[in-house]
């Protein structure tokens, strides 16, 4: 479940107290914080609904909003605005919703895992130590993730199992080679833990997002959420498993704004950010170029749409 | 991966030396061994024919072979001869296969995960230091997965998710609590860890298991391999699982003889043990009643099949 608010502050012309828009679990976890500490309530909107809204505007609004990313290279995929929908958004929080969108406001979340980023740092936290998430996706980077997971090939004395497609390099078992020897957690390095860890689950991700997008027959899985942070590793291996699943017939798809599609669902929420009314205007159409560097038509919106540290708890005034 | 290896021995003929027939990745890591040992060379026949022929048979052979397992009652399914295909077999060893069965011989390994029996082992035993993995599984019975579980409820200030249709009750992340916590891995019971950990990798199984069967439109799940062992809790978790990614719709079936669909596959692979031979041999008919206690039909090889101990290496003297 993802947990971070997309927090937007006015005041409330009706008792004149100060209120902000949030949604997902922080919602709930910081009510209180917010409204003994600030006197703000905090106004709570439907998770999925916001997820959805801030996709929607994402990869209508921003040109470049969407890429692929394979081997290292990403890639820019454009987005024909006529022909976005149906969509598979793949949220991974602290565990991973799965909604099928059919259009502005109608969705519908058919599937999930529990095996998302709090499993990532929750397993991590105890195998490793480390005190935070990104020191834990840091590790990962420096792994090396056959010492701990059994290959087929460990298995087949080496060999492939080509009868059934599977090479001598594919992963047979997630920490499964911890099996096999006397070793005790401290004996292993944190990077090469962290690196299963990883694999494993961007792996399944990868896979249960393939299987529900073949059942409703969609044709663009979009990936997002907090648990990616832009990651190479994470990002490869979501897409080497989307590839792998799907014979080569299905792309994984990443959003640049991944972390925050609920908080600009949240904003957008105050009915004068709607999205049609954004789209009628034209002062935040989007430029084509991503990086915004030489781009004439580079404007406020997209240079705060980078700013992606800043906009979590932007605040709008009324 | 399947590692046990189902070994039957006979003099072959043509050289006068011993050899038995083998299958699963035991059949090369433990070939050097026998052939020193024993002087006995092992005979490597492919896994995923042997756990198919081994399914099949026991399924027609064996009168309530399958049972459903739900809220820890056992109940025994009587399986149509004519119209047992096609079916997803899910084989949990070291890690899954799925495999379509379309008939004797006629098969398809559609799909798998490497999040199997070596992950539960593997991390297992970096998390707990247990010494084997049925004192892991053991473990399991006495612990309380909502102490490393993040639930539904936690996100949500104790509510249902209800409109996405959420128990407060489902797990959200799977060891997503020790995340906001400062517990370290000595602060948790080995029987909590071992409790989580069984859950997520029952639950992963059996989701990916379900929409594998939606999308080739299987109505029958059965789950085999080492992994389950007659576990009650690894069975209902898989159950609950199916019924509730399918909304009801499926269910989940066990086999009676679970860890031993490759071994008795590899027998079979002797001529004079083909499924057509055993089932037109009127002495292995299986009799109704599973315990064997009353049904006066009940013969040798259905008491052979009970012990189930013993058959892994039971010696067939040609």
């Amino acid at each position: 479940m993802k947990v971070n608010s997309g927090l937007q502050h006015q005041e409330n012309p009706t008792n004149d107290r100060s209120f902000i828009k949030a949604t997902g679990g922080g919602a709930y976890k910081f009510s209180d914080l917010f409204k003994e500490k600030l006197g703000i309530s905090l106004e709570k909107e439907d998770e999925m609904d916001c997820l959805v809204t801030g996709a929607n505007f994402l990869l209508k609004a921003v040109n470049h909003e969407a890429f692929t990313y394979l081997n290292g290279q990403k890639e820019f995929v454009q987005i024909d605005h006529n022909d976005l929908y149906p969509y598979l958004l793949v949220n991974i929080g602290s565990g991973v919703s799965m909604v099928k969108v059919d259009g502005d406001g109608k969705f519908e979340r058919v599937s999930g895992t529990s095996v998302g980023g709090g499993t990532f740092w929750g397993l991590g936290k105890l195998l490793t130590k480390c005190q935070s998430f990104d020191e834990l996706l840091e590790l990962s980077r420096r792994g090396n993730n056959r010492v701990l997971d059994m290959l087929v090939g460990d298995i087949y004395g080496g060999m492939d199992y080509s009868k059934i497609g599977l090479s001598s390099t594919a992963i047979a078992s997630s920490f499964g080679r911890a099996i096999s020897n006397n070793n005790e957690l401290d004996d292993y390095k944190p990077e090469d833990v962290s690196r299963s860890l990883l694999r494993m689950i961007s792996n399944n991700i990868g896979q249960i997002a393939y299987l529900n997008a073949l059942r409703f027959g969609l044709k663009r899985i979009f990936f997002g959420g907090f648990f990616i942070r832009g990651h190479s590793y994470t990002m490869d291996t979501i897409s080497v498993a989307v590839h792998f699943w799907s014979k080569g017939e299905a792309k994984a798809m990443f959003l640049r704004h991944e972390g925050f599609l609920g908080a600009l669902g949240a904003f957008m929420s105050y009915e004068r950010h709607s999205l049609d009314d954004l789209m009628t205007n034209q002062s935040v159409q989007i430029p084509v170029d991503a990086s915004c560097g030489t781009d004439t038509n580079c404007n406020q919106l997209e240079r705060d749409l980078n700013e992606t540290e800043s906009m979590q708890c932007s605040v709008y005034q009324a």
